[in-house]
């Protein structure tokens, strides 16, 4: 059927090769002008890219002729309404047809775009993808993977699920393994990723019953799924280097997310009030300041910016609500990558194959998928 | 009975009205040497400790004779058997009755110690006290509380459970709301505590069935609590100054913590190496030294060693396992501090007042209790 999502055009081609990514102009905090700046740093940066740009036609058209680096590399789909940071998923899911969110989305479920780019509400972002992309074939929980700074060589971490769905049984956990071994693979350039199950403790006999079941199928995916698997892993773990994935469910990840966020940021303000004591110690500070500003670069969430929605027939990243252009241009990085690399047709396929051969009696979580 | 574990003596006194602290000498990563160095800490501090030591008698006695501070004021008990941090909890409650674990909660159950401190297996402090002190009425699932750095004028908040249990349903996250308040009361002076939840979001629909029901719990049990109830907090409020207490169950307690902790490592590691990246780096570090210094005084764990076992006949402070002298230092006084104030009767009566004013139907998880 020619309505069905697109699944056979992961690396959409624009004119000569370029990768076009759909972008949800409206959503964010701080209004187009901001995702407009992303979309120029990106493009400066990368002759490759184009865009389609979705939200209010004339606004967009005023913002992008500003810019001389995104003339001639837009197309422009005018959508009327825009959905808010406090509009409930549900009511967009009913309602939101004329929104931008939804037009972004339309671009990749019609092939036209590899990947779909947008600031705005996270759980309508969800439901609308799970509604017009559909979940692949095999999975009953879509996930969210986001970036973790950590001291692997490549400077981070993925873990996954950090806030899609506050459920998570052994098969779904099984699947989120399989899915950011793929993401590790091509967003991060792992070739065998180790993968570790989130508990709270080491030992085999530690946590919930789903996660002992959820230890004995992930060991038995390893070498099929072309990862490599830790087992267990604590919450110290996660910027650690003895994993690159880190896989749990999307209560605990959520929660997980942002107490590292808000310790790193207390770090920050306690690491800010120790510099302004004195005089002495003001005065270290600016002698300082390539230090520090060395440290703020690492831990810099705008350079880690953008969670992926997994398990979809479509590459969606979130970006911050409250990115600013640096940060729109981070996730509009990532989308591109993954549109080159194929990410999204391999993913499929990686789950598909994970279906044929599990063992009978894994998959009942499925049969609704 | 005679036999029963004693609650009435909540500040068990030596001679002239001092304070008596139960200490297992044996069960830490560094050996007792480090645990006497600690009491020789506290008892330099504060003249009105004294202290039951339980462990090798000959080693405690060459130990204790070679500190002057201690002299006169230790009482020796000997016990043959250590608890191993890999001990299964299970086979310590069966066979471990000759333990210095052992013994340290039988000097607080016999009414003779304020307060036990132990740097032991966490599983298997928990079980021996659950058994030996057993549980306060009214309390089915014992929590372990800790101190986590803030931006409140105190410098902490507290959060439980961290890792007694891995469940918890609505009547326990009560339970835990109540003995917080009154941990945050007795043990931080905070005389008008205020708990939040601790969830994926703050939207009152947010999150799994029990924490919406927990939510309604608490916030009818605030006024009678004589505590303040902000609702549902996110993993970015563990360390802000809008709550003093944080609710959860042990899986995502124990999770956040080891995460703010591993986060809190690698930010002063990518500081580290910051400043040592060149010469005018490494000379900025060393006239910064005293900024640095401040910093790491602020999120040094030793400060804030201890957590504390609640929910049981007896007070039980949990030291890390690689506590070092100051570390052990800081553990005793909290279990001073908290014998002082006579916390465990406040606690034991906040709890039974709670048992007797809610409405019925939420206390079916005690049944066993």
């Amino acid at each position: 059927m020619t309505t069905e999502p697109n699944t056979s055009a992961p690396c959409a081609s624009g004119e000569g090769g370029s990768v076009v990514i759909s972008v949800d102009a409206m959503g964010g905090d701080r209004g187009p002008a901001v995702v407009v700046a992303g979309m120029a740093e990106s493009a400066m940066k990368n002759p490759e890219i184009r865009f389609v740009v979705h939200g209010d036609e004339s606004q967009l058209g005023r913002l992008i002729s500003r810019r001389k680096e995104l003339v001639g590399r837009c197309d422009i789909r005018h959508a009327e309404g825009v959905v808010k940071m406090d509009d409930k998923p549900s009511q967009i899911v009913r309602k939101g047809s004329d929104t931008s969110m939804w037009s972004a989305l339309e671009s990749v479920r019609a092939g036209e775009a590899g990947a779909a780019v947008s600031c705005g509400n996270t759980g309508a972002l969800m439901a609308l993808s799970m509604l017009r992309l559909r979940k692949l074939p095999g999975v009953n929980r879509p996930a969210i993977a986001c970036l973790w700074p950590s001291q692997n060589s490549g400077g981070f971490n993925v873990m996954l699920d950090v806030g899609a769905d506050i459920r998570a049984d052994a098969s779904d956990l099984l699947k989120y393994a399989l899915m950011g071994a793929s993401y590790a693979r091509n967003g991060l350039d792992i070739p065998d990723p180790r993968i570790g199950l989130l508990n709270v403790g080491t030992e085999e006999h530690k946590g919930r019953a789903e996660l002992k079941h959820a230890n004995d199928l992930i060991a038995a995916a390893a070498e099929a799924g072309h990862f490599r698997y830790v087992g267990f892993v604590e919450g110290g773990d996660l910027p650690s280097a003895r994993v690159d994935v880190i896989v749990t469910d999307g209560f605990t990840g959520n929660i997980a997310l942002k107490t590292g966020e808000g310790t790193a940021k207390l770090v920050g303000e306690f690491l800010r009030q120790a510099f302004a004591n004195s005089i002495l110690s003001k005065f270290a500070a600016l002698l300082a300041m390539t230090s520090l500003k060395r440290l703020q670069k690492r831990i810099d969430p705008r350079r880690v910016n953008g969670g992926i929605f997994l398990g979809l027939n479509g590459t969606v990243v979130k970006s911050h609500g409250s990115a600013d252009a640096t940060g729109v241009s981070a996730a509009i990085k990532l989308a591109f990558q993954l549109t080159k690399s194929g990410f999204q047709d391999r993913l499929a396929a990686r789950v598909a194959q994970s279906a044929a051969t599990l063992p009978l009696g894994t998959e009942s979580g499925e049969a609704t998928s």
